[in-house]
Formats: C-alpha cells, sequence, structure tokens
C-alpha cells in the first residue's frame, strides 16, 4: 500500500520493542519515578499543551462540531492538574509485575515458578479525547509495556504536544523515550498498518465506537480486546420489590446515560407490567427520558405520543448512550434470558427479584461480563470493582472480561530452576 | 463465496451456540458421566472406527504418504483403548468450572463475585492425528464448551466415525449432540468460513504448523491461540557444568526430536566451546543428530564433511522437527540473549550456568513461554507441568501462555448480589 505518511511504522514498532525490553527490567521504584515526573511536566509545561490544544478547539468549532464533542476535547489547567492526580494515583498503586502466581518443585526436583511479567508493546486507538493519551501511557509504564498510541484526528495537535511532554519526562527518567509513541499523521491507512504490526505488538486495545471494534477484529492480526460496547438490560421480575426497581432504572439510565454500562432496555414480567410502567414513566419522563415501547407495553404508558413511541425493528439492539430507553413486557424469566441471549453485547445486565432461584438462573445462564441482582447496571467499572485502574471494560472472553485493572496489563512467563533435569 | 458444500457454518454455529448454553449449567456429574460414557462407546464400536480409519489408511498408502504419516493417522484397538483411558483420565480432573476466583463485599454493600465460566464455543483446526478429536472434545466437554472441529483430510472418514460415536455417547448422556460437531468436508472455503463465525464461536485453537497458525492470524475474526511452534534454543554458558550440559543437550534434541520444545539451536560460550563442543559432536553424532554450525563452530566440531556442515542463511530460524541442531559461538551472555530475542518463537529456551547473576538475566530478559535454568527445554508440557491435561501449547501473550491445562478453557463473569444498590 502506497503512502504519502512521513510515519514509518516498522521503524516505531521496532523502536517500541526495543524499549520493551528495557521496561520490563526495571524495578517499581523507577517505573514510579517516571510517573511522577510525567505528572510534573503535565503542570510544568500546561501552556505548551493548552496552546496546542486550543488550535484543536478552534478547528473543532469552524467545523461545526457539537459543543458537546468540544467540550470531550478540550484541556484546561484544571484538566490538565486532574491528569497529573490521575498518573500520581496510578504511581500508589501496587505493580503487578513480577509477582508469582505460583511457585512450586516438580517431583523431578524442577522449581517451577509462574511469574507475571510485561505483555511488551500495547497498540491503543482510541477516538477524540485527549486525556486517553496520558491515562494509557501511565497505565502501561506502569506495568513496564510500550505504547504506540492512535488518538482522534480532532485532537491530533494536543495528543502531539501531551506525547512529547510524555517524552521528555522520560527521558528525564532515564527511560527509554519510544516506551510511548504517538502515530502524528491521521492517515487512516496507519491504522490499519498498525493492526498487522504482529511482529512487534503484542495486544490491540480499542476504545471507541462499534465501527472501531469491527475494523479491529476484521483486520488485525495482533490479539485485539473488544468491549465497550454496552446493550445492557435490566429486568424486572414479577417478585421485585417495586418501589427499588423504579430507584434502579432510575439510576440505571439517567445516572450517566452516555457510558457503556448504562440502561437500553427495560424488560419487565406481565404480571407486574400494569403497575410498575406507568411509575417508570412517572419518573423517568420528567428526567427527559423517551421511552421506545413495544405495542404491549405502549398500553400502559403515558398516550401523549411524544414521551412513548413504538420502538422500531431495530431498537432492541441499540445503545442510546443518551436519554432513550427500550421498554418490553415479557411473560416470563425464560422470555427474559432469551430476549437478553439474542439481544445482548454481553456486557452488563441485571434481574430485579426477590426469587432466589430466579436470580440463580439470570446469573447462570444470562452469559455477560457482569450480571446483577437487584442493583444497577452502572457498577461495571474498574473504579467501582476496586481494580485501582481502567484500561477497558472488555467484552470478549479470552484474557480478561469486563473492568481490565493493570493485570490486564500483563501476562506470565514459566520459570524453570533445575540443577541438570532432563526428560525421561 | 461460493461453496459447493453441503456444509452450513451458520447452522452449526447457532447449534453450537446453544448447545454451550446447555453445557454451561451442567453438573460435574453430568460433564463426567457424558465423558465416561464416550470412552465406553470407543471401546465398545471400536469396529466402525477402524473400518472407516483403515480407508483413510489405504488412501494414504495409495497417495504415498510416508510411513511415518501412515503411522501417525492410524487407529488401532490399542490406540482406542488409549483415547477411552484418556477420556476417563479427563473425567477424573478437577472441573474449574463454578471456581470462585474472588469474592467480596464493596463499601456499598454489593457482593462482587469473580466466578469461573466456560468459554462457550471453541472451534479446533488440526491436522493429521484423529486422537485430537477425542482429545480435544473431551477437555472442552469437561468445561462445559461446545467444540466444532475440523481436522486434516487424511483422516476425514475416522474423524467422522469418531465424532459419530462421541454424538451418540452424548445423546445416551442427555446432551445436546451439538455440543461436539465436525465439520465433515474437506473443502478449505470452510475453514475460513470457521474463522470469521465470530457470532458464536469465542476461541479458536490451531493445531498444526507455520502456515495454519500464520493462516488463522490473517483471516480470523475470532480470538486464535497460537503457538505450538518451538525454535528452542540452549546456552552454554562459560560457568555451566559441562558434563552435565552434553547430557541436557542430548536430552533436548534426541528424546523426541519431533515436537515442539525439542532443541533447534545450541549457543555456546566462546570460552568453553573449544572444549565443549567436540563433546556435544562425539556424544550426538553417533545418535545421529547433523549439526549445522557457523564456521566459528565448525572449526571445533568433526571434519568430515558429514556429521557437520555450515549452516544456512535461515538455518537458525528454522524449527526442525529433526534429528538437526543449529549449532552457534556466542561472545557472552549479551550475544545469546540478543541471538534469542531475534531468533527465537518465545517457546523454551534454556541457559546452563553455574552463574546466578546470568542465570537471573536470562530469565528475566528471555522472553518466552518457559524459560529454563539448568534444565531441558522438552519439560515444557502439561502433563510435565502438573496441569493434568494440555489443550494446546501457546506462544502468544493474551489469556493463556505455555502449556494450555484445563483453565485455559475457561473465563469468568462477574456477579454483582445487591439489595437495590445504585451508584452515586
Amino acid at each position: 500500500m502506497e503512502m504519502t505518511t512521513t510515519v514509518d511504522l516498522e521503524q516505531m514498532g521496532r523502536a517500541a520493542k526495543a524499549a520493551s525490553r528495557k521496561l520490563a527490567i526495571l524495578t517499581t521504584a523507577q517505573k514510579n519515578a517516571a510517573l511522577l515526573a510525567i505528572a510534573d511536566a503535565l503542570e510544568a509545561r500546561a501552556d505548551e499543551m493548552l496552546a496546542a490544544n486550543a488550535l484543536d478547539v478552534a478547528e473543532a468549532r469552524d467545523n461545526g462540531l457539537s459543543e458537546a464533542l468540544q467540550d470531550r476535547l478540550l484541556l484546561t489547567e484544571k484538566r490538565l492538574a486532574a491528569l497529573a492526580a490521575d498518573a500520581r494515583r496510578v504511581a500508589d498503586l501496587p505493580d503487578p509485575v513480577g509477582a508469582e502466581m505460583e511457585n512450586r518443585v516438580l517431583p523431578n526436583g524442577l522449581r517451577l515458578i509462574k511469574r507475571r511479567t510485561p505483555l511488551g508493546v500495547v497498540g491503543v486507538i482510541y477516538e477524540a479525547r485527549p486525556n486517553v493519551t496520558i491515562d494509557i501511557a501511565t497505565l502501561c509504564l506502569k506495568t513496564g509495556n510500550a505504547a504506540i498510541l492512535r488518538g482522534g484526528k480532532e485532537t491530533l495537535r494536543s495528543n502531539i504536544a501531551l506525547a512529547a511532554v510524555i517524552q521528555s519526562a522520560l527521558e528525564g527518567s532515564g527511560l527509554p523515550p519510544a516506551a510511548v509513541q504517538y502515530i502524528d499523521d491521521p492517515d487512516r491507512a496507519l491504522v490499519a498498518g498498525l493492526l498487522r504490526l504482529d511482529r512487534y505488538v503484542d495486544m490491540i486495545v480499542p476504545r471507541g465506537g462499534a465501527g472501531l471494534h469491527r475494523l479491529c477484529k476484521e483486520q488485525s492480526t495482533i490479539p485485539v480486546i473488544t468491549g465497550g460496547i454496552g446493550i445492557c438490560h435490566v429486568f424486572v421480575d414479577e417478585s421485585a420489590d417495586l418501589a427499588r426497581a423504579v430507584d434502579i432504572v432510575e439510576n440505571a439510565k439517567v445516572q450517566r446515560p452516555s457510558v457503556c454500562n448504562a440502561l437500553d432496555t427495560l424488560l419487565v414480567h406481565r404480571a407486574v407490567a400494569p403497575s410498575f410502567l406507568p411509575e417508570v414513566a412517572a419518573r423517568l419522563v420528567p428526567l427527559g427520558v423517551e421511552l421506545r415501547a413495544t405495542p404491549r407495553a405502549l398500553a400502559h404508558l403515558p398516550a401523549d405520543g411524544v414521551s412513548a413511541t413504538e420502538a422500531g425493528p431495530d431498537d432492541f439492539d441499540r445503545e442510546w448512550l443518551s436519554l432513550i430507553l427500550g421498554v418490553k413486557i415479557v411473560e416470563d424469566l425464560d422470555e427474559a434470558i432469551a430476549h437478553i441471549q439474542q439481544h445482548s453485547t454481553e456486557h452488563s445486565d441485571s434481574i430485579l427479584t426477590s426469587d432466589e432461584g430466579n436470580a440463580e438462573r439470570f446469573v447462570n445462564e444470562v452469559d455477560s461480563a457482569a450480571v446483577y441482582v437487584n442493583a444497577s447496571t452502572r457498577f461495571t467499572d474498574g473504579g467501582q470493582f476496586g481494580l485501582g485502574a481502567e484500561v477497558a471494560v472488555s467484552t470478549q472472553k479470552l484474557h480478561a472480561r469486563g473492568p481490565m485493572g493493570l493485570e490486564a496489563l500483563t501476562t506470565y512467563k514459566w520459570i524453570g530452576l533445575g540443577d541438570g533435569q532432563i526428560r525421561a
């Protein structure tokens, strides 16, 4: 493929691999010192990052990007300080690298140790927000990985400035600057190129919409962690505590509708639908929620033709990321589970019930990264789960599932310590 | 893509997924009963499997396949009995499914459980040996996974017969026959089709040569476990116990040269090369080993022009799988590590040394699935590591590395048990 770019991916991959070998043998103290140097530099060199960011924001305004999007890519002194604080928090986290997951002596006297090690080189492809640049760089460094980053074109100048600050902080700490590299050309062919750099890159983490995840699955020769897309369900069973259920549904839908663990589809047992659906509407509609319901559910919802309308054919396969909520009445637990098995992205699903048997069946049969009983879907989050950090939320099953903490950025090696053992 | 096959992969995928949902909620006793039924059927129905196998073997002979290959695909009553014994052994292994990897109460009262669960559907693509059909089927069933199998065309009839026996044993045990399905058409387009069945299949395990692994990496939209290719090194350091070193090199090279953890390249510190290399040659050449050496090493090896010849340009990038051994003299540990970093497939590498510092550097800096100190590379094996079984040997870093036991066929889900928790 012919490219006019000045970016040499092969060279970046080679440099990242070489850097990763140095990072892998650093002490925790050395890695933490680098993280603190990055934090300091984010504050000390705020001006140059803000200047670069101002150009991105101006261009976004000129291109007519929405206020919401402009805000997402905006950096301020306060946001940089928050990023610096985050970097210091990562320095404080325990270092998973070097931990012995097993250590035993085989019958032949060979001591076998399963030791946690860095993955090597991590490639991350993300969209607008420049904070991801710092976030991923610090998590990768903490775990001894080199990173190759590729952000959205809307924040190109900001990301180049952030990467420069990171690299000089690395250099000042005696670490290889190639430990964190940024692909500083918006040419889309470079994404395809990165996805085939399997000689050097050990894992790809896409952070963006369904299209990006599909692209990575289709084109990558490197293992990809897909996730972050949540079509999430709450099933209100016949025996649910309905007062609590309204609170949970409100929380799951309204508290932060733009994120992947927010509620998309409400399933209601037919026995409680006549009493529960009007209550839900009375609580959610004033908060700005629009209901998209099956005809049967619609009969129990406001008839103003605005707050509740009939669901379209694909509406139960959409991640709303907004104040829209799908609503469906189901016959029983079986139909609820069948609906979820068909429509869920296996992210987060919840049952509200007082029946222990039903709770157990739901937990066993709904095959999602996180399944809840009598709780909001909004808890699926590295911070909430006490993992200390969140690299991404995986909805695939290999390597890591659900919120990924620092351990998801590691692998292990088997070490056999012998005194001459040979195989019989 | 147009196919003349009668195999409907979409239908197979859907059936496998449906079966996997039933398998996931079976008790260990139910799964073990099915494994024992398979074992019994392998013995009781030996005749029909041997008849099918005889046709495969006859065709292999007619096609001029080597004796060694003919032997690999041969089934005998004794081999079937051994497979039955293996199935019974798998029944005896502990069931990893359902284990709680974590169980804690979050500050808000939500009980968070990380529970081990089956992966779902596993696709396995393999070559000649029909025993893999039984092997993988039993390991997948034990862990509650459905399997879609695709073996080599040389054993098509044998595999169809084996799969039929498995399926009727499953049916007799009340399990869905679609828990184990075999793609019974040798059309290669079906491999490509299987690799894109990501709606239904959760993991692909290729068991075969480098070409198959590359194909899977390139074409699969499903996570792939690559591995099984071992360019393995032994580095004989300056301080090595040379008498032991000869034993280890012999064991690593000769004990079973056709497998992935056998030795491919011997690296020798220049200080000990003059004394060590003649000893190695004296031991290995009479055992049929051919040495392929750098010119510098060749000076210390037999000059008959047969037992030792000059290594070609790619000889240090080859997995020999035979009685050939690459030999190279290195200046020091640095050069040994650099050589391994450049040529290793990150499978199994060993240092023979009395220097603890060098051993530690080797263990830390050689980034292979298994690294050894003063031991043969031949130990990289699920049985040797005490894993009870071996699904494959992974040389990639995500999910599983090195010998994969039953746990590598599982994932986990997060279960949140609450009493009305909402996110603040």
